[in-house]
């Protein structure tokens, strides 16, 4: 039978009076040293007598005894729950046993999450990056895959899944990538991974090794690629970015691994220019390195003529693109994925397996239908028009209303644009103002690694209708004509 | 405007005839290195004509030549697509193309999948490993629940969610297992993982370094949790384990992580005894060592007793306390949870941030509701009865029909049930036939790290019914009966 309560009770027969007061005392313990939480409900007085042989008055007794003493709290035609005073002397119990241990800890890498404002803290609608509009997204249709999927697990029984992903998912992805990008692949490709931070979690740990742990990353960049590579025993080499993207002139020698956002540089918005692709995929023969593609924003490109693909252009299996749809979705999917060349496909699915065995099969059949009903293909067409409005939107206020203090750096992608202070002194200025007048815009300088970045700020456009992206802007330009004490 | 093909197309002006003979030309290119692959739907000529500027009958005769090649097929009614034909042409590209540079990767450390049999070889009803049974889940319960959580993050907007998991699931997480298991916790203490093994190998990022990387496994024992710990750097020591669960008095001097099994130990079943579970604490006491409790299918006890978790009985905050939800509910869910001492939590959540930013968060909202609204603790109520039968059968099937051959391991928890070989010569033979008659149930040296693990078999009956245990034992009693020839 079950036990009544998750613990042992030590009830000796003697007297009922006694047995209460023995199963009061062992339930009290049992809430201050946390075995019974704030708000677990207690089993019912009936079933309680019966299962410790007790009569019912006997722990009705302990019962009232509790809940004179405020660890218990009675409720009308309900079981009663542990209260949370108790949950409180317990905190107080915790951190007493709680020996500082600290130096335990592996601290040969940090990482400081929470660049982005954590929810709740900004409006809603804001300047904030990375995030995506949902206002336009087909919930219904989603829902109904997601349920499908569902349905379809329900019928077929449960399964653990391919580390790799599923095969549905894989061609796909194979299929989207391959349209939308001009990536070469087919689904043998494509590893399911969730979202971009673990593609290149899974690539840290299966290609930096002691004697090859030399990681060039753009200055500014994601600090998150940082934390991944270091937490696998990566030594980082930030390279500069200009207006053409990474200066492949300024790698490092001795670099095995690069680190590149091609499409839409993270955080200034620059594209990386032809010649520069062609440069770096000859460095990467030249040195025998290897370039991870993080395709960041890729879908959203507004010019007409996108340049190829890293992966597109490497004819020496040197390059892993990895994709994600936080941007063209939704963050909470939590998909993303790499398309590795053939030598080293085996490995990252090992490690996918290593770290986290294989993502969400229902999610991914759903994602899977979404994408090959054509659902993607018509969701990121439709956007492309809304945020190409807001874009426009944000250039123009940017060079009209700010013109005497930013210089707009050109971005033909993405969901963010960045620009430069004209004067560095005005940099505090202008970042005060911004948080009060464009919230959610952050500085360049987050993104930095050394001090040689020019600071700026960068503006979201995810979340942010185009006609409130105008007024903001004309707000920010009056305190900052205000000048800095009035601010 | 929205580019008609995803790569650049050279069509200079000259005559219709050599227009269509490029663009011809030029997709075939596309199609044979993978910029268009198998399946891809391609834009109605109309489109093309409009987009290139040039004549629609043009675009017609480049269609037309690629589908008299085969590279793309017509469809009545609608655009034609890309034909598998170029699929197997491309493959041959690619291979051809993919340097061999296998001694790029990390092979300091291996993980080989598929321990237990994929899904498809073995019949959906069987003696396999970790499935739970799914007949009896409340499908259109959890259906329910997800699509309110999808209409909640419909309303609310996309967000990137907490690394540690969503407060409503911690609080879940930590009332459940307060109550189910008497884990001492509060919310505060959970962190929400994807599934058991994620846990590993986040609790390894941060746990092991170069001064600390002694890690003692159980021997046998399950083999994932292994690689999780050697991909972060680790040396093992596998330690043996008897009926009392792992020998503490074995454990080499030096170690500093332990990981341990203590419910249900993976895969013998046996319960780590009181004694054990003292001296185990006593030995992370004396030698300043953390220890892993994994606390693999505790929910399904089926004596009326169950032994503290290691975490209960912790007064030191050494104790790592992992569960999931891949047994109770399913492993399709990918949660998980991690109970950790304060002074560690931050380090974990830091390495949650780092390995994949945070799990799913509508999920997190369904499971949540699923714990809240009472449905786990009634659905793991009323499967412990459905697999105590089994349990029944299965134990009554080892000791009446192979008590010739076999010795049943008590246990009295979880999913599986194994049992030694009396001689081990027989070993192949009971092997060779239970592959036959009990199919999906695997040697017991399938989980061993040194040759000193005696050889046995482990039975599933997670996803097979109480009435096909006894005959599928007592054909394999006849085939043992019947000896190794005819087998």
């Amino acid at each position: 039978m079950e036990p009544v309560f998750p613990f042992d009770l030590d009830l000796p027969a003697r007297g009922a009076g006694r047995i209460a007061r023995d199963l009061h005392q062992q339930l009290r313990a049992a809430i201050l040293e946390g075995r019974l939480v704030a708000g677990a409900v207690l089993p019912a007085t009936r079933r309680v007598a019966t299962a410790l042989g007790i009569g019912r008055n006997t722990a009705v007794t302990a019962y009232d005894l509790l809940i004179a003493e405020g660890y218990v709290l009675p409720r009308v035609g309900a079981k009663p729950v542990v209260a949370e005073i108790a949950q409180r002397r317990l905190e107080k119990a915790r951190t007493a046993r709680a020996i500082d241990r600290k130096n335990w800890l592996n601290d040969s890498w940090r990482a400081t999450p929470g660049l982005t404002t954590p929810p709740g803290i900004l409006p809603p609608r804001s300047f904030r990056l990375g995030l995506p509009e949902h206002r336009y997204f087909p919930h219904a249709i989603w829902r109904r895959l997601v349920a499908n999927a569902l349905r379809r697990q329900a019928r077929s029984g449960f399964a653990y899944g391919p580390s790799e992903g599923i095969p549905e998912l894989r061609q796909a992805i194979a299929q989207h990538v391959a349209f939308a990008r001009a990536v070469a692949c087919n689904a043998d490709d494509v590893i399911v991974t969730s979202c971009a931070q673990q593609a290149f979690a899974l690539l840290a740990l299966k290609l930096i090794t002691q004697a090859r742990r030399l990681v060039a990353v753009e200055d500014p960049g994601y600090p998150a690629l940082r934390f991944a590579m270091s937490a696998a025993g990566a030594e980082l080499a930030p390279t500069p970015v200009d207006e053409e993207g990474l200066i492949v002139d300024r790698l490092p020698p001795g670099v095995r691994i690069i680190c590149v956002t091609p499409s839409h540089q993270s955080p200034t918005g620059v594209a990386l220019s032809l010649r520069r692709r062609r440069a770096l995929l000859d460095y990467a023969r030249r040195h025998d390195s290897v370039i991870i593609e993080d395709d960041y924003d890729g879908e959203f490109r507004y010019g007409a003529r996108p340049l190829d693909a890293l992966q597109t252009l490497d004819r020496d299996a040197r390059v892993f693109y990895v994709g994600t749809f936080t941007k063209s979705l939704f963050p909470e999917l939590r998909k993303g994925f790499i398309v590795a060349p053939p030598w080293a496909r085996g490995a990252i699915v090992e490690a996918k397996y290593v770290v986290d065995s294989h993502s969400d099969t229902v999610v991914q059949m759903a994602l899977a239908a979404f994408i090959r009903d054509g659902h993607l293909a018509r969701y990121v067409r439709h956007m492309r028009g809304v945020y190409a409005e807001r874009r426009a939107a944000l250039i123009e206020g940017i060079e009209v209303q700010l013109a005497d203090w930013v210089k707009l750096i050109p971005a033909e992608a993405g969901l963010h644009m960045a620009a430069r202070f004209l004067r560095r002194r005005d940099a505090a200025m202008i970042l005060r103002a911004a948080a009060l007048h464009t919230p959610g815009a952050v500085p360049l300088t987050n993104y930095a690694v050394s001090r040689d970045v020019a600071p700026g700020i960068v503006f979201g456009y995810g979340v942010i209708d185009a006609g409130e992206i105008g007024p903001a802007m004309l707000k920010l330009r009056r305190a900052l004509e205000k000048g800095d004490r009035s601010i």
